[in-house]
């Protein structure tokens, strides 16, 4: 039971950072690693053909503009592949990594979340591990109750 | 282990009927329902905050235009949630349905696949089990070996 | 004859505020809560099904990225609902708001105003109220007048 | 009690007769005409200054394009203003008329509904009437349990 | 032989001053007005239709968001009417007051110029006029001229 | 007083012969060639710069894709020249042509008109010469007359 | 001298055998295969690592929605890689397909053309050899005159 | 073997500098000139017409807005062509460069790299001439090398 969170680039780690922090609050172990589908390609193919086998069992990855890492991870592994579009520098406006993540053909799905979605990215991992442990589940439950509670708490202060 | 298949309006049924059938195929048992986030709201609670303790692991959701669903649905259920964007009659191109399910806030993630994607979304559903199922995730193996078959036989025929 | 101002997070109040300033203005009550559609539910449901028993007139709900709130008020209150969409940090410049919210499906109809429209959204309420209430549909009159006197003076002011 | 219905070309008539069709059945007296912004602008003036001396409580205007229609009634009506973006023949894709009439300057509302969202429209004029009138309210009540019920039938049909 | 400059506040200024300077460099007579299509109508009116009998030849109007200025001026004055797209804080990047100014139905044309272009409006303006006044357009051969000697001397620069 | 009217294409010309037909209408004499940018460089040369010297007041260019003839016309004559985006078949929406002929730089405008709105460009055309010629300002005011007309019918035929 | 056609899917034949002709016009050699990044990783790395061994040039690869043949084929290869994005069924206007090929990251540049525009890849691969080959340049040479010919013709037709 | 990079203003040189550089960095010579479309159109057509006869192979074409630059260089050169779309102050977010770089019509192709991608321009440059000197392709093997170690030291220092 693990998480493997990869980007395209060091440059993805302050949005990723926040996929890795959830992830640890909900007690999985998580690795990380820089795997760019672009410049480290054997690397890529080592990584998708052999994280099954590895113990892990969800893989987050990030990536901005023509952002290919996740589809292609996907395109080599039989895991869950979450994807996180990363509002990079150049990108116009974000469009470009969304389409190119969420875009996929039939037959290799990427699980896509919102443009430098990471921390949602990190809750989906631990809610597709909740779906067969019971443990995380209840984290899970326990998580969206906490989420329930700091805005009941807001109203309160409103109108205290 | 089971998935759950709603979507908002039976019209939807044309697009999310992919998701259907290739669950069966890899054998998963497959529950469809209507649930619309605007004209049902008691049921959307009802089905929503109950499904995991139904043996429910997985749940698609799919709607198009301002789509609500899968957020809601997500809102209420610990657990992954897959939305399907679904492009229908007055949608703007799609672009409304696209992103009012991806875009989700912090802590409420929808796992989106593609524009009318539902049976990326079928073959996502397969993976989540998978990941803690080795029966599954050996049926997705040979899932994605047929599939480079297939393109294996179209590159040969077209050399032929 | 209230008007009910309610934001799916603290947050959005820098923008939510013009709409209760501009209401007060008017002379009308203003009752303000934070109800999240994807962190409160119950809240939600609770909020919707009986604002129009609790005397109030029109509901104004304020959100942003996959903004889930006015839908979800305007499916379960048989009153008029007014939709702000908020541009918020991570939305794809306020496109995901303002489609959320807008492509609304058959039969339950957001009075959609401008992206981060918020006066906009009190003078509505006032309008709807004014619309059988002719002491505020005269303050309308008048407020337009001010309008139309504050453009003469600036126009009188280039030309001096 | 009265909602007139303007449009700006009998070309829009298509979409709009789903707003009149709509109001009617709510058992409210509906005004039609055909108010051209660009082609008949003293009778834009004299319709919109005087509308709400006329006994209408709502107005609904439907353009298509550069849509300019609603707004600049707006301008000149102290009454609420619906406005539907109609997606006409040279519009691109529809974006020219939602834009034209959602993005309002602060001052003058006008509330706006999906592409095409003429049905929509109709409802909300009759919410807007409701907010001050209990029959039309139970009305929408009821409006809105038929459409649970035509959902809740498709829902059960599918099982059976 | 004189030019009007309309915007629909003065807080188009700091981009309609582009379009004044340039008219006054060409020594054409530049009138300045501000005239808000939504809250001084019976202005707009009257600018508008008069306009063509006092001495006017060419109309620049610029505005933002839901631009309606451009449009209406057209539909009440024989005489070509310059849209000037402002670029205005709430504006959704700029695309809203595009589109509602470019889109014009048949029979009403606006001249479009980019994105905050009021100094190209201003050139246009003057282009028009030398249409039919020999003195002025030799006065545009010569800016063109001075715009190429322009680009020569930084390309010389470059080599230097 | 002649207006030019150039296209990229004969593709072009079911759009483009709009605003010949118009031009004819309002008795003002048309010229029409095909000028292609990408295709006929030198002729685009030769026409742009010499139209001017033959007589010409006015020209109209249509282009699809990316549509540079107004603009590279616009570069080369001292005339107002006016762009029509055309819809071409391998277009993006439109938004190619829309947005290659409107953005023009600093010194070049191109006064643009709608989507597929050569029928507007003929009727502009009119209105540049109609600045300076009152014949043709007096055929604009009962073009737009009847217009007016027109609706005032359709209108009465809606009540009859 | 070879140039090598690739395709994500023999779907994409109908657009990409415009490429296949004109390299063939040209008499140059053409080799063509399916490669899917996504169904076929292994082929992709072995056909984009060995290509220039080959005696291959050019590489022009096509594929539609969340394109990534082109760009994964670029990082393995160091010959220039022409990338056609195809406008595919569920494409969401063919944007998806254009965005995920064009905004590659530094250093692992694709050469972009239009949408669907295979045959400007042919002619594309063409002129990159004929940038060092005196006999496929002069060609070039002469099919832009042919292309010149046809508009003069055409606009000669128009005329007589 | 020479490659000529142009640009439309001194002001596009902030991006378009990283193509000098990286061309020099594979000892390539190059060429750099300030030649504008709309204001130096006999420049313009004196430097396409021309180049491929004073020993330059590839031309790298830069400009912003209506950028129609890299598309009238192509027009009338019969070297390969690359553009690059340059986000300049008033552009639309990048879309208008963009598309009017990309959209070119058949038979006069622009291999078009990502927004601000000059660094891109000048590595495809250099892969074409690689694509028929084998020193040079050498080169881009060892550079593609150098991004993979930077990668790869990249994720070691993460684990380290």
């Amino acid at each position: 039971m693990k998480v493997a969170v990869v980007m395209g680039s060091i440059s993805d780690m302050p949005v990723m950072q926040d996929a890795i922090n959830i992830i640890k609050e909900f007690g999985i172990e998580v690795e990380v690693d820089i795997v760019s589908a672009h410049r480290t390609p054997e690397k890529l193919v080592d990584f998708s053909s052999n994280a099954h086998n590895r113990g892990i069992s969800v893989i987050i990855a990030g990536a901005g503009g023509a952002a290919h890492l996740p589809g292609m991870v996907a395109s080599m592994s039989p895991l869950p592949v979450i994807g996180v579009p990363v509002k990079s520098s150049n990108s116009i406006d974000g469009w470009d990594s969304v389409l190119s993540i969420l875009q996929m053909p039939g037959g290799v799905p990427v699980a896509t979340v919102a443009l430098n979605g990471a921390k949602n990215a990190g809750i989906l991992a631990a809610q597709i591990i909740g779906s067969s442990d019971k443990t995380i589940l209840d984290k899970i439950v326990a998580y969206k109750e906490s989420l329930k509670q700091a805005v009941l708490k807001a109203a309160a202060d409103l109108k205290a």
